[in-house]
């Protein structure tokens, strides 16, 4: 699998209760903003918000499963909008810059609830997984 | 709880089989450089590495619990070098910039292994929690 300039890609997701339960254990992020309805109706939300980094989380995903990606270089993010428990998001990817010879590819990476809102907006920074083989060069990547 | 200009916060973390396991199913990330040994052998890294999205959920964690961050506004992150099962990760937050009369802070956000060696580096732009109350103007954070 790979890709090239100007590809895009796009997936969709809903976000379940039972992923912020799961993303709440393995990160021992339990705010209360997202765990307890009760404190969440007192914010400005009026009612849960799921973890930004949820987000994150699918973006990393549609980048190895969409794009094959090796490995995750960088990424930036703002959160625009806040996702509620089931609400459906959809990944948008779209490659904007690839610098060949080294396998280097900039892709931006925003994510809209099912209303075609903004929630999260950023750019990824990968090495293409054909480039992923032993090298022992500088180790510049995760 | 609340924080102020220069603050700083370390929060010490083992990686866990576990951890990336829960990971790959929150996100739906099963690449093989995480989960396949035997793939991983034939990388650069030698052996299966951590997503690097786990250190950013380590980071929300730390902003949570440590700061008592209210929302997350944005993160950059730089992976620079791999983590993996069975190391240990220490989360160093650094309070670089506050906005008192809005809320909003800077946070310099450096992940490292047991070895010293910077493995992520970024910056969280954050809300303090006092900020959260029920304010119906432009939502601006997740």
């Amino acid at each position: 699998m790979s890709f090239k300039l100007g590809d895009r890609l796009e997936f969709s997701c809903e976000i379940t209760d039972e992923m912020i339960q799961k993303f709440a254990e393995v990160s021992g992020d339990f705010n209360p903003v997202h765990m307890d309805e009760e404190y969440a109706k007192t914010t400005r939300f009026g009612r849960r918000i799921a973890h930004g980094m949820i987000s994150a989380a699918l973006i990393s995903r549609a980048l190895a499963r969409g794009l094959g990606v090796g490995v995750y270089l960088g990424q930036t993010l703002k959160f625009q909008q806040p996702i509620f428990p089931g609400d459906t998001v959809t990944i948008h990817l779209h490659v904007t810059a690839i610098r060949e010879s080294r396998g280097i590819a900039s892709v931006e990476t925003i994510v809209k609830n099912q209303n075609g809102e903004v929630c999260v907006k950023g750019d990824a920074t990968i090495l293409k997984s054909e480039f992923l083989g032993k090298k022992k060069e500088a180790a510049e990547s995760v």
